[in-house]
């Protein structure tokens, strides 16, 4: 077992104890930094882990044959070739709540469960959203700007309510209707439209079609996965559908909403505001010359806020998308699905 | 009439036409700038009016005699001497929430009607207010600077949780009422404290007494108007008493706070981030030394977010003042307390 010679540069020694197959316990890699309670937390059900956050794809290639359970963020895609190294892989849990990073036909096809953690970071997320909705419509990030500046100008930043408009929002699932649930107080209608789950009505005013959303919206929140049929669809041809001049959030994927329609949107007036925290490169580098025109028309645009893919990132779902996952192998494992 | 000269230098023609007390109509004159729907609205109830937002105090005091009514934002104080030379001023209406700037016993002793609007403006208050704190929670104006700046930094801008936390509300009066509605659907527990009011159960989780509010909150937001009680009574001394350290909000009214206690606070780690729609010196001009300094401070700091005092400052709020204010003076006129 040589190949285990480059643990010890990775900062983790703690979790660089060599699994020993001969022991029989079920081993868990961990390839991605995350809160460190979730070492004791596998530990306590009776797993080895190895915390190897550093783990370059290479090396994970090499050793993922020996694991019952990966867990990942984002860094690593984890496809088909990776999963011809895996001999005895039980679940492939993802620390947060997309798994468009997972090749879930082929994860299927091995018989791997799929875990992940919305219910951990859909709190974090529906906050953010709002706050950058009312940002955005109480002028607060500019105003904020001005002020700083020296400047007192008052009619300048006079705002928009959100009380009286129509929000729409596309994903009804954990994201989508966390986002719409800190809306009930806000004296705005709340229309949910989701292609495949059923719309909460406890939640939402009313479950609209595409029509319906196209006809209302003042607001339009994406909440949707990225996955074949989602990617690019929230294109010049889909967004212009709508109405009314529209504000757009976007806290879902990056890859869903392409960003040089959504710039000519915003030339056109039919895109008024837009909050973005996710973007079609992240972080913006190795951007193309074309690109690049895009990304800083939307920087210096006084209409669009942007935060870095944080909406679901707080000190909170740190931890708690931790419990989550502990909580869903732990059944998996009661239910004799894994080891 | 020659003191009636310099109406036609002030750019509102339309509204210009001498008052003639002859005619036997009662006339209200509207000494700031408002939405234009308010002369159609009190003409429609009887009531000659005069709009002459550019008028000095001076030509006020020459002219106020001939009213029955006066309409006022902020920028003239309503004192004794300005009251003294009224004769049949019957109310003054401001077009806003607080009354800071009209000294009521002195209008109380004439019996002239106060009239004010925060059912107006409250909706646009409560949102700019929650707007802020989720900026300050989940640092939506701090990563909006750092990603216009070209950086992407996801781990400096993981944010902080309204879910769970405590949120206590000084004053449950429209302001704060409006604040603590839009809270419902956060997860967080809402505390009502009012010396004066009763504090509404179907909003507040609690209503508390000040040494609960002390123990509990993560959050203040203050809702209290400007009075001689109020004013500068959020100080030090009484700020330090609460027992964790917390985010303050304040858009009610800059002298009820003094910003140099508010930079000690923040340099003792009591007050971890601020929320301020209000100053003590509005707009930032006309500075002593050592009141520069506190500004330049606050304006610099990285956990304090500012607004030039438009929290109730919106599209809507600046129509819907003029329709309760007409309300109100129609409801008067109707129960016979004003001509």
């Amino acid at each position: 077992m040589t190949y285990w010679g480059w643990q010890c540069t990775l900062g983790s020694l703690t979790y660089c104890i060599l699994y020993d197959p001969e022991t029989k316990m079920s081993a868990i890699i961990i390839i991605d930094q995350m809160h460190s309670s979730i070492v004791s937390q596998l530990e306590s059900l009776g797993y080895h882990i190895d915390y190897l956050p550093e783990i370059t794809r290479q090396q994970l290639e090499r050793s993922i044959g020996k694991y019952h359970g990966l867990i990942v963020r984002s860094k690593t895609v984890i496809d088909r070739s990776l999963l011809e190294r895996t001999t005895q892989l039980q679940f492939v849990a993802r620390a947060g709540a997309g798994v468009d990073n997972l090749e879930e036909d082929a994860l299927n096809q091995r018989g791997i469960h799929i875990i992940n953690a919305p219910e951990g970071n859909r709190d974090a997320l529906g906050e953010h959203v709002v706050g950058m909705l009312l940002s955005i419509l109480s002028r607060i990030f500019e105003a904020g700007i001005s002020v700083r500046m020296g400047h007192w100008d008052r009619e300048r930043f006079r705002g928009s309510e959100l009380a009286g408009k129509t929000v729409g929002i596309i994903g009804c699932g954990n994201m989508g209707n966390a986002f719409a649930k800190r809306l009930g107080g806000f004296g705005c209608k709340i229309l949910g439209y989701d292609k495949y789950n059923p719309v909460d009505d406890s939640i939402y005013h009313a479950s609209v079609n595409i029509q319906d959303l196209y006809h209302a919206s003042d607001i339009l929140s994406l909440h949707v996965p990225l996955t074949a049929e989602t990617k690019g669809f929230y294109n010049y041809s889909f967004l212009q559908q709508f109405k009314k001049p529209i504000i757009l959030l976007n806290s879902a994927r990056g890859a869903i909403l392409p960003l040089n329609d959504l710039v000519q949107l915003i030339k056109d007036g039919k895109i008024i505001a837009a909050g973005l925290d996710v973007f079609e490169k992240e972080p913006f580098s190795q951007l193309s010359r074309n690109e690049k025109d895009t990304y800083e028309y939307l920087i210096s645009s006084p209409v669009v806020l942007l935060s870095p893919h944080v909406a679901g990132w707080s000190i909170e779902s740190y931890r708690r998308i931790n419990d989550v996952l502990v909580e869903k192998i732990k059944h998996l494992k009661a239910t004799g699905l894994i080891d």
